[in-house]
């Protein structure tokens, strides 16, 4: 029989109300003979107050017994800007080679959008998850002087760009469209944009049928809000991503529908799926947070795992629930996640 | 009597002629007593292919006996990605010292916008113009191998975030709202973000009615597209500042209007004016290019030498024309030039 082994971690904030939404929808999704069991991890802003930790070896070691991870925001305005980033979020991705940072976006029919227009959206970027500004290479001389000196270091290998732009050009040769985009600032970061563009335009002659296009990553913030239908699958760094993603999920709806999966692809690790947003402290514990982020992630997260058939009905569930949305009062998180249990189970 | 010695450079696709349009606004509304001189420079992909240079130290000694420069575009696709961006615009950038890259965003009446509704947009971005990533520090080993790594440097001092912040500091003083926002990613680049958050908190204290705020880089492109009334100045590094402002310049009324200031404000070397739009080469020759955002540049070039008066007349007349463009028939570059030269002069 089968089974899912699911490591979680509410985290701060709203993250704890829109998890156990999360959970409520994935326990109404799966088939009677798919044997769920969840362990909680409690870390985060507590956690690192408590204790000084972030996230440790042994931490690692028990998380990575399962063969998934969900997640609902890390950070609290108490602990200093990057603790918990750094400590948890990205030692975590890091830790776990989660390489493929998946961000789906796509404009459902009812949901607000603040383009004018009706404009069609619908793509996904594949945000490279381990390398470029991110690695934490980099230092600082002289701090706190007038004579200061603070360095940042991206960092791009071959290996590590090459098995991300495949993993790009692999998912757009499954979609219909068969598109994608590369997006850097390879006229000015010239050492990795010529890596990138290489890697890229290499690859590219494995894949035939895909069309691929060059974009400078400040052209594609433009594109993003005036044709947002020129894009299909887009594939680009870490800082990049993280950028666009942004932009990508305030067009298509909200950063309250957003989710996202950090991917292990060779599941050597378990892989981490979280929604986009943030622990937004300002309206934690009151019932106001969108779980739908977090429970489309669950969807990412079933499909990483092979259950295709959940995923779908998850997605759908949301289609539904938000194409209704505008006609409805004002609900809570809990009352959101029950509709969607209720649909994903009919 | 006053003059003004003005170094011209074209340069490629349409930065011919919307530069032509610039020069005829700025004759138009120079007072009879002001003698305006002009040199104009080839720089640009014709010249590299004919002699590979991009721009000689003999140039830029050439440059520097001008009171200012005004640029249309660079770029063309027969030279490599790289070559002119690195070779010329950022050369001249660093070379002159142009720390202060001045992009404002106002959307103005009649004017079409991506976004529904009616945003108030009216915001300056002070982007660093001589450091973080744009520094060309890095390098690449192994090049073209399956072990490549290529390293991009974001170098940040003390003295150049200081300089430029402070400079975003008086703006916002001089301004109504008197609001400026630190843009930046303090939570993942740590080392070049606590410099830039700890110079920016200590000027602070200086400006104690300058309302402050901090955003990462990545939010910041929500807030442009759903709630940029927030925004009245805006500092940030050179490549997020690249970033935002192409965004900012699309939901403020596009490229077409987008006008900046490469700003060296001791004047020890001539700044630099350019529209933020490239060279457009599948519009060149046909005059379909619209000379605004050259014409905006020129005003910026005039407030910056301490024609406020002119540079005014300059943005009312824009304003008016914009304010009827929807209603007119398409116009050509040289009769949008035209209206625009009526009416400074009138
Ligand atoms: C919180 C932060 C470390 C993170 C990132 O920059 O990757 C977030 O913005 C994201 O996009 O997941
Ligand atoms: C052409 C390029 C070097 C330049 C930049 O990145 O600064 C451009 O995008 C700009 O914003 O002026």
């Amino acid at each position: 029989s089968r089974s899912i082994d699911l490591a979680v971690i509410p985290g701060d904030g709203i993250g704890q109300e829109v998890v156990a939404e999360g959970l409520k929808v994935l326990a109404a999704v799966l088939p009677q003979d798919v044997k769920l069991e969840t362990r909680e991890f409690d870390f985060g802003a507590r956690r690192y107050h408590a204790t000084g930790e972030t996230l440790t070896d042994a931490d690692l070691e028990q998380l990575k017994q399962h063969d998934a991870i969900l997640l609902g925001a890390i950070g609290d305005p108490s602990v200093p800007s990057g603790v918990l980033e750094r400590g948890f979020l990205l030692k975590l991705r890091f830790a776990f080679d989660h390489h493929v940072n998946l961000r789906p976006s796509k404009l459902l029919p009812g949901v607000a959008t603040p383009l004018a227009g009706e404009p069609e959206i619908d793509f996904i970027v594949v945000r490279e998850g381990t390398e470029g500004p991110y690695t934490g290479n980099g230092g600082t001389i002289r701090k706190g002087t007038e004579h200061e000196v603070a360095t940042e270091v991206s960092v791009n290998t071959a290996y590590g760009v090459e098995r991300v732009v495949r993993d790009a050009f692999a998912r757009a040769q499954a979609r219909p469209r068969k598109k994608l985009t590369l997006v850097h600032k390879n006229n000015v970061l010239t050492f990795a944009g010529h890596l990138w563009t290489n890697v890229f335009n290499k690859v590219a002659e494995e894949y035939p049928e895909v069309t691929t296009e060059y974009i400078h990553v400040d052209a594609a913030t433009i594109y993003l809000v005036t044709q947002p239908e020129r894009f299909d699958v887009i594939v680009t760094d870490n800082l990049f991503g993280d950028i666009i993603t942004d932009l990508a999920a305030a067009v298509s709806g909200g950063i309250g529908v957003a989710a996202s999966g950090n991917i292990n692809p060779g599941r050597e690790f378990p892989s981490m799926f979280e929604p986009v947003h943030g622990s937004a402290p300002d309206i934690a514990g009151q019932g106001k947070a969108d779980p739908t982020a977090t429970v489309l992630s669950v969807a990412l997260l079933l499909r990483h795992l092979g259950y295709d058939a959940e995923a779908g009905r998850i997605e759908d569930a949301v289609s539904a629930d938000l194409a209704e949305r505008a006609a409805l009062p004002a609900r809570s998180t809990s009352e959101i996640g029950d509709a969607l249990a209720v649909r994903v189970a009919g």
